[in-house]
């Protein structure tokens, strides 16, 4: 059987990968009595009294709701909300399985980035936390702005928030492996979408000056007009020092790291490799194909490689992430994610890398499931400050 | 410990009554290459290509969204989404405990009627069902009529249908105690609201004719002007063939059967059902103090008394009906709700009383869990025509 064929029998089989599950017993008339009228009454008057006391007595302490409007569906494009049912289910899925946290799929039926934040404040009081997922750029990061200030439930955004803590674990430990600094290495960051974004945020905020973004239309500078928004402005404000120009082999000249997150299979050619500086680092984060393959960025002269793929080492896998941060937040209770969690979370994850870190091994293995709990306990502790 | 404690603790230690659960493998790496990317990328697509394959490969075909604004809480009043949530969250784990339906509840921040039709719509790309829940009246029966038309999935109302059918489950029987029809016995509803409504309308669908439909401004008639909407307008077009007008003992004068769905504990005396016809039946079905004890009522010559509690014979509950009615929906991939799928749960559940039905028994008990079953057959087989 193909992977196709596998799929999609393992997903008739199952019909989907998701259930609901029963957490108190019902079957005398006892049950039924504390668990649903008159016993639960008692509850929601406790709750009328006490709105907060919703954490101890439901399950919103644990509950968070994966909002996608099927805009931006894997690297697959505007698929639509049934067609992205399949992904959440899966997320939720992992959500469960490696950070025990009960996670929802609502696939929307409008992309109004208006409409979207209105639905998902009026579905907000049953939950404990927002996933944004799957939504397309700039709109996703201007639904994640408005959600933070009018929600008291943290936001997050995997493809943005989730990219940018595995990135900057795997790059703790790269920059490790060939003895440089943050501070002074260079970084060339090709891709301006949500999770360009939050890379460039995260990094800047670890220390990193020297950084060039580029995008389909060359690199962003302060002054450039074409294909701006508000996002790419910020970026032009804390990257970019000596505001070049050009393209990405002109970014890329002396350029320590490579980060792909460009949505464009091949992008890096093995000559741009050859124009960087030495121990060339190359983060080729596009799925399921690469800016390069590993293989040809060795040859290149690359001395640490990671991609998107279970099929290469070092994999930038976000599972590393989202299970463990969630698990953190709900845990708890914080009310919003801040860049002090998103960096305790990458730490932590650096850390999980058993002995020294070296060129194979940059990232842990995704389907650890310790992982997870030491992600949690990383984003509880900066959460409690 | 009394009621109010034990369901505190049950409700605290639990952190509430539902889950999520994973119904793939997600130990290897190539379960997560199946469950997830890259794999579910075959599936997403396959979605995009035929809409309609999203109940083959999700759980959709299964999924059930439980939505309340907390307007009505039980029979509490406007406590709000939060403490309308162990309310749902209990009516979710009974349909998964009785029905196997994966249900979730989402309890919104809004209260205002065109903005919960929006957030439906919003969210239903995901879901096999809606079910309105705990909204007020008549706001809920406008709520569900615009979905209804807008939506290609059925729309459940337990609050007006749940308790229409159980309703006409449990007469069904009553009659045959007493040896009357729906045609020629005499109904008094006390009670326009939802279930007023939905029990009317029924009631006129089987064949009832003689029904009288009184609220709190007294008996509704062709030509009242004071308190009225256009569910009340509709009931006085199918009801009160004499037009009669006045007020509750008017309407009971001479009747055989009174119907209590008016949340007002305490309304029917003993005085009133003296004037009723020979062998009265009485279903007092406010929650949780119904509009008079059994005791008094069979005093007072009652031949059959329901309520809906589990503290006397012939409770009328809609656990009897909600968990095998969405299983039928669900099963049959219905889209949408009809009077024909309601009767034949009704009689479903009225055959399922063992033997001749007797006063003591015109309803089997709720947590008998085969009920649901045949419930879910006759909606299935009404579903198909």
């Amino acid at each position: 059987m193909t992977l196709r064929e596998e799929a999609l029998a393992l997903h008739r089989r199952s019909r989907g990968k998701i259930a609901t599950a029963v957490k108190v017993p019902l079957r005398t008339q006892r049950d039924l009595i504390l668990a649903y009228t008159p016993g639960v009454a008692e509850v929601s008057r406790e709750i009328a009294r006490n709105k907060s006391s919703v954490f101890d007595y439901t399950w919103k302490g644990n509950s968070v709701a994966i909002v996608t409007d099927g805009s931006r569906v894997l690297g697959l494009g505007n698929l639509g909300p049934e067609a992205a049912l399949p992904v959440m289910e899966g997320k939720a899925a992992l959500f469960k399985a490696f950070g025990d946290v009960d996670a929802l799929p609502l696939c929307l039926s409008t992309q109004d980035a208006g409409k979207i934040v209105e639905v998902v404040k009026a579905i907000s009081p049953g939950f404990g936390g927002i996933n944004l997922e799957d939504i397309e750029t700039p709109k996703v990061l201007e639904i994640k702005q408005r959600l933070i200030q009018e929600l008291e439930i943290p936001v997050f955004h995997d493809d943005g928030d989730g990219t940018a803590v595995v990135t900057l674990a795997g790059l703790i430990n790269a920059l490790k492996v060939v003895g440089k600094s943050f501070e002074e290495a260079r970084f060339t960051i090709a891709g301006a979408g949500s999770a360009g974004y939050e890379i460039t945020r995260i990094l800047h905020r670890v220390g990193a000056r020297r950084m060039v973004v580029v995008d389909s239309r060359g690199i962003i500078h302060r002054g450039r007009k074409e294909g701006m928004n508000r996002f790419k402005e910020e970026l032009a404000k804390i990257t970019n020092p000596e505001n070049i120009t050009g393209q990405l082999e002109d970014a890329l000249r002396g350029a320590d790291v490579f980060i792909g997150v460009s949505a464009v299979p091949g992008l890096l050619r093995g000559e741009m490799i050859k124009n960087m500086a030495e121990d060339p680092i190359i983060f080729a984060l596009t799925n399921p194909e690469p800016e390069i393959l590993p293989e040809e960025a060795l040859r290149a002269g690359a001395r640490v490689v990671a991609t998107g793929s279970s099929q290469f080492p070092n994999q930038a896998n976000n599972l590393l992430v989202f299970p463990g941060f969630f698990r953190g937040l709900l845990d708890s209770r914080a009310r919003s994610v801040t860049e002090e969690m998103k960096i305790a979370a990458a730490e932590a994850i650096a850390g999980m890398v058993g002995g020294k870190p070296s060129p194979q091994r940059i990232l842990p293995r995704a389907v650890d499931k310790k992982i997870a709990r030491r992600v949690a306990a990383a984003v509880a502790k900066a959460a409690k400050g």
